[in-house]
């Protein structure tokens, strides 16, 4: 059994070579561009875990984590469109760089790509994980609309928000798994209980960036602290928040959302905490922690397999950056 | 064998459907607008009609023809954001009546429910449809970029001109032909002669779209004529007038491409006519559509079979609208 940091320094060495032809050049080097641009790996190592959770890990796997990685790649170039984000970890987003439309084709570029590393996967498999592919694909951008759809919505329900973030966040992280577990050979029950995991980890891990977002420490996070207040998200926090404030707080978090004043994010945290939304956060958090893990336990092969994914689990909810 | 008119009601009644989920309304709503907006379905018909070449066309052949024409859709939906295009067909195009981001993910869906359909193709032929499908549409993708590039290139070849058309319209119709011999059982050699062939009818093709813009009846062609000369688009009639016109004609094309003069469409059209483009136009789709003639000759099967081939080949050049 290897651990996430182990496979990711493997899924690295395989995917860092140049994956897209050289010509034409204005098609194909923003693509290139972009994957340089680095990125945690999470999704397509997760791919490789599940694998190993059930089997040696097959070069098959390697394909799909590609597959997977390149997707993730495509829909961070086309929100980047969408929000109009002019840098991405500091680097100039692809359409800042080259142009909308060239952003645009590139992304589609990069999706079909993925489909050509699928398109390695053995016959026997290959049914099963397009069909995954496809579905979870779908469902990405479902999230990405309803995200889009909020941004217009004065009143988002936290099981909206649920619906939403399993959507764009949650069902890739879960069918990376699922798919690797396919490839290696698992049957439905033990497949399905890895998604499951798959998908309350992908919550957990979202409410922990939330978190970060608004309580961590900017030196360790490496982003600015509130930025998701001064662009007025509705993140789990806010929704609950709304939810739970009394008259004059939930009046004045909503004029605060709709103003840049200098002392906003200082505002909106000090609600936030006479509200007890970072409890709060800790709790949901470990709720969703707990389920996954439940799924996890009910995997049926021996506990010592299941350790690398308890571990990144345990990363991932609760690192501090 | 069924004509091309039999087989497009046929393809019409199966593509006719909702194809796509209920919800998000906001996502998918605007997938069923475009495609109710209709098109000629040459593409996915043909992709019947390489099947019939060879068999009975197979329920996998409708699968792949809807694969097929949700492509060609999604690329006119991108293409449109691209274009900054207000209208098709009379209609509003998606970014028009949805929004942009809205349009950029309509279409992002639509490409992943092509492959959705394709993975409805028995196992057998899988792994080479979907071979030959994304070769494809990473061609298409890397036809747009050139076409883009080429605007802001002064100067653009007769044979970069082919190149590109080739990519973004040629290979399209080659392939669906090819997909449909294949899922028909072609050998290697029967499926290469029906791709070339639908390589060299779809330049023709062009030509004659081309042809038509400039010298056509608008009564018949149901455009405005001149749609491309008012577009300053570097089309086939262009590139050759710019190619053989003396210096004071070169002049006066070159400075009628930088404005929009009333006589505009008027005058391009009269030094066209005094290069003799019409009639280098209608030679050059003759010269395609003897090689793609050729091409069909060669194809191992009884001459009855190609009749319905020949009949769409000799109406997509030689049609008036």
């Amino acid at each position: 059994m290897h651990s996430f940091q182990e496979l990711s320094v493997d899924f690295t060495r395989h995917f860092n070579v140049r994956l897209f032809p050289l010509q034409p050049q204005s098609l194909y080097d923003p693509c290139e561009y972009f994957l340089t641009m680095g990125g945690k790996r999470i999704r397509p190592v997760m791919c490789l875990m599940g694998n190993e959770l059930f089997d040696e890990i097959l070069p098959d796997a390697f394909e799909v984590a590609t597959a997977v990685e390149l997707f993730h790649n495509f829909t961070l170039i086309h929100d980047d469109i969408m929000d109009k984000a002019p840098l991405r970890r500091g680097m100039d987003t692809v359409h800042t760089k080259f142009g909308e439309s060239t952003a645009l084709l590139s992304g589609d570029v990069m999706l079909i790509q993925a489909y050509e590393h699928l398109n390695k996967v053995r016959t026997t498999y290959l049914h099963k994980i397009l069909a995954l592919f496809n579905k979870t694909a779908a469902e990405v951008c479902e999230g990405q609309q309803l995200d889009m759809d909020f941004e217009k919505t004065e009143f988002v329900t936290f099981d909206d928000y649920i619906k939403m973030i399993g959507l764009k966040t949650s069902v890739l992280m879960a069918s990376s798994l699922k798919m690797g577990a396919i490839l290696g050979g698992a049957g439905g029950s033990n497949a399905d209980h890895l998604y499951q995991f798959g998908l309350n980890l992908g919550i957990a891990f979202q409410v922990q960036d939330d978190y970060l977002d608004a309580f961590g420490d900017p030196q360790k996070f490496g982003k600015q602290v509130g930025g998701d207040i001064l662009a007025n998200k509705k993140t789990f926090l806010m929704i609950h928040a709304l939810d739970v404030a009394n008259e004059d707080q939930k009046n004045e978090l909503n004029d605060l959302l709709k103003v840049n004043e200098p002392d906003k994010v200082e505002r909106v945290l000090s609600i936030f905490e006479i509200c007890g939304v970072d409890e709060w956060a800790r709790q949901l958090k470990e709720k969703y922690i707990a389920v996954a893990f439940q799924h996890l336990e009910d995997i049926a092969v021996v506990s010592v397999r299941k350790k690398p994914l308890h571990d990144l689990a345990n990363f991932l909810v609760h690192r501090d950056y």
